[in-house]
């Protein structure tokens, strides 16, 4: 294998597939990168057989030359030297050659690695998926989606199918929702031109994170494809695979209350630094602890105390509130991430009472939903 | 004690006084902040015992008022909170006020913050160094100074003097010198109108690298003051105080060898990221050893090897080489670290032989001093 390629095309595509690659992993040879020359350009692969990311740099693309003098081969390098060495070659070109006994030579300018490969044929096939069934989106609404819904994802291995994010395509709309049991985050949208059905899946919250890092934010489509066990998102030079989370995802929908006693719109970011200020001094006893309360002549307050340091308050004038008087606690974490994951200027909460759930909303109704469970504190 | 302050400069003077607060002291009012109000301004007082810190935040400088409605008085607040705090208040002023129940008011717009204090008497003393004897200095010089030395201390508590950095004024030069036994890194310059002679003294690495980070890049001066036990670094609206270490500093003149046999000027960014590249591979097991030898013809290469991972060499012509040929052995990071303190286009290094300490200086031969031990490899 050998060919000479433009240093900043590699060093993007290596740190893609890298996001991909642990060191810990129980498959010696995953701990490599595969690398794979073809006439028609070079094969970046990553995997730590949760998620595997293929990265293309075709030796052609838009009249520029990434990649030359290409002899067809394959190699795997270890990744824990590659991605170092690549950045910190002198030149803008690399040159790459493997020989027989998997020895590697890296050259740019004056400079010369040799480093030991491993044989590509010992590193696992990627599973094949059938794309029939698939739709596609806008990169940056998929970015989009993933970031107002993975937060809300378990951190906790006690009930697995919850660290996942629930995706469902039904009718023509297309449903996020992620859930620790304390909150819950979902946004729904129509997507035209797919298929009418496609199997409920649950993506793991790391997959979509990792995803999220490696996708720009373009409007470029992204082509979505599920099967039993694997989800695969494709854009036009990388292949990004995801295994998918066994087990039923709780049925969500009986969470959200159909009625609100006390409706509150409020400017998000004045909301957000309120609440952020209040949970200075809840840190650590009161675990970010809270609380808010109706005043009356369109005021509510936020207070938040902690006996050993002090207590701390402050009153928003809201543009509209409504129903009943109210006092509640949350955890400000959950009311914080809720806010930023709303990218609208106004949002609406909807309080059934102070031991119920609450929703906030975009004030205009668009269909992203916030759930949180509030905090009993007395 | 109130007072009506601009929130930048008490964000800034907060942070500044921060750099000497720990967390952990066996003092528990030393895990605050001592704040005091007098009709010319705020002093903010941080302190760790070795290092303390004293912020002077005038009640008008250069026509600016930053202190208005100032009623004299003090208070110590606990300083994990207070600059979080600070920094999130939403106007562009704040409201600090005490009772004599050492309860604190902080208000800002619409939010307020009542956090408990404690005593201001009970905040230990800081000790008044007599200045006669002392000496003025560019803050830009000395900031470089103490950049060109202090990465060189050792920081084993096997020899507790050689952590720190070895000051001393004599016949009208400062020099600065630090050795981890290793390497050595000293810089000497020329001081007028200073006293004829200092005691000789040696300041914690640490102090000295918290200083660093404190003082602004300009041409204002910076005072420095000396006693048996403790040095001031006095700058118009800052003190900063430092123990001393106890005990003799090593004589290390004697260390740097009078004569070379290899003599070699080289460009101080090619060499260094030549070294850089080479001690990718020499990460773990070979402890960053990297390898020089001349090639003639004004050639000189740099090696390493990993016998796990493979090899590395790379070629450098260099503008002037002389002397006997060389192969030589030594730490890429003491080198990168030198290269890097040595802020010179072009460098001076002058060898003795494989086993020899070397030397680097800028070619122009300004009193800054590298010195490294090299490695035996074989």
């Amino acid at each position: 294998m050998k060919f000479v390629i433009q240093r900043d095309q590699l060093i993007s595509s290596v740190q893609d597939v890298m996001k991909a690659i642990s060191s810990r992993t129980v498959i010696p040879i995953l701990t490599g990168m595969k690398i794979e020359a073809k006439e028609s350009g070079i094969t970046l692969t990553g995997s730590d057989s949760d998620i595997s990311i293929e990265s293309f740099i075709p030796a052609e693309e838009n009249g520029n030359v990434n990649v030359e003098q290409i002899e067809a081969g394959s190699i795997v390098l270890q990744a824990k030297y590659f991605p170092d060495i690549v950045r910190k070659l002198p030149e803008k070109t690399v040159e790459i050659e493997s020989d027989e006994n998997l020895k590697v030579t890296i050259r740019s300018g004056k400079a010369e690695f040799n480093l030991n490969g491993q044989d590509a044929e010992e590193y696992p096939q990627l599973p094949k998926l059938q794309t029939d069934d698939s739709f596609e989106l806008p990169i940056d609404l998929l970015k989009s989606l993933i970031k107002q819904t993975v937060f809300a994802v378990s951190t906790m291995e006690t009930r697995p199918i919850l660290t996942g994010v629930n995706i469902k395509l039904e009718n023509g709309n297309l449903t996020f929702t992620a859930t620790d049991s304390h909150r819950l985050a979902s946004r729904e949208i129509p997507v035209s031109e797919a298929p009418g059905q496609l199997p409920t899946v649950v993506v793991p919250g790391k997959s979509l994170n990792e995803l999220n890092k490696i996708l720009d934010d373009t409007e470029e489509t992204v082509e979505i494809s599920v099967t039993n066990n694997q989800i695969l998102f494709r854009t036009k030079n990388l292949n990004f695979l995801s295994r998918l989370l066994d087990g039923n995802y709780p049925e969500t929908s009986r969470l959200i209350p159909e009625q609100s006693k006390t409706v509150l719109h409020v400017k998000t970011k004045e909301l957000l630094s309120t609440i952020d200020r209040a949970s200075l001094l809840a840190k650590e006893e009161r675990n970010n602890v809270v609380r808010l309360s109706t005043k009356g002549n369109g005021l509510i307050e936020i207070t938040s105390n902690s006996p050993e340091v002090g207590t701390v308050a402050e009153e928003i004038t809201v543009p509209s509130i409504s129903g009943e008087e109210l006092k509640i606690s949350f955890s400000s974490k959950y009311m914080i991430d809720a806010l930023k994951a709303i990218e609208y200027e106004e949002v609406k909460v909807e309080f059934t009472g102070a031991m119920r759930p609450f929703i906030i909303r975009p004030a205009n109704d668009d269909p992203i939903l916030q759930l949180i469970l509030p905090v009993r504190t007395y």
